[in-house]
């Protein structure tokens, strides 16, 4: 059972979060490949990584692919994200749990922020 | 004469401005429709919005798309690109500034993540 857990770094603002929400419910639907999707927090709301992951585990995913909603390959993406799965992988060595490379590294982004030049 | 000015946040790490630099290359290299393209940071790197907005003027900018290179909606792009930018647009009332909506707006977000996870 595959599942897609969408890490963000989380907001004081929760319509921000909201945010993330309504992009993992987009991706849920378009995500044809997946049993099932859900987001998690960095920090600044629920579920945190740990229990985003847990709680995918607990509904019988056999690979998770962690997929970091994030801009740069800063430190969260290259140390706290790993830091905070790896509890949950050495707890459940069972479990495939991957990370796929965060969204600013899609070799698409300049084609839409082209695309976001014709929405003025 | 049109420009674009890619807005990031900025960091503290010179390697997530330089992908911003990156990404603003990439752009330019597909942005026909303009005839310059360049990036500006609401804090921790050179230039500021309004610095960026100024080059642009002296470069002969006559209408300025800003195109904020940010996740979601919150406070940096709902108050704090726009107050940067309302004292240039004042003082520079022949230049037409107008603002792209932020890069999580663009409804192709999904479809991106689902191609990242390709990459794992």
């Amino acid at each position: 059972m595959k599942h897609v857990v969408i890490i963000a770094h989380g907001s004081r603002r929760m319509a921000s979060n909201d945010e993330v929400r309504k992009v993992t419910h987009q991706f849920s639907q378009q995500a044809h490949d997946f049993d099932r999707v859900s987001c998690a927090f960095l920090e600044l709301d629920e579920p945190s990584i740990p229990q985003g992951l847990l709680n995918a585990i607990e509904q019988g995913a056999t690979e998770i692919i962690v997929l970091p909603y994030f801009l740069s390959a800063g430190r969260h993406v290259s140390e706290d994200i790993p830091a905070q799965i790896a509890p949950v992988q050495d707890t459940h060595p069972e479990v495939e749990i991957k990370i796929a490379p965060y969204l600013g590294a899609a070799e698409t982004i300049p084609e839409i922020l082209l695309a976001q030049t014709k929405g003025v």
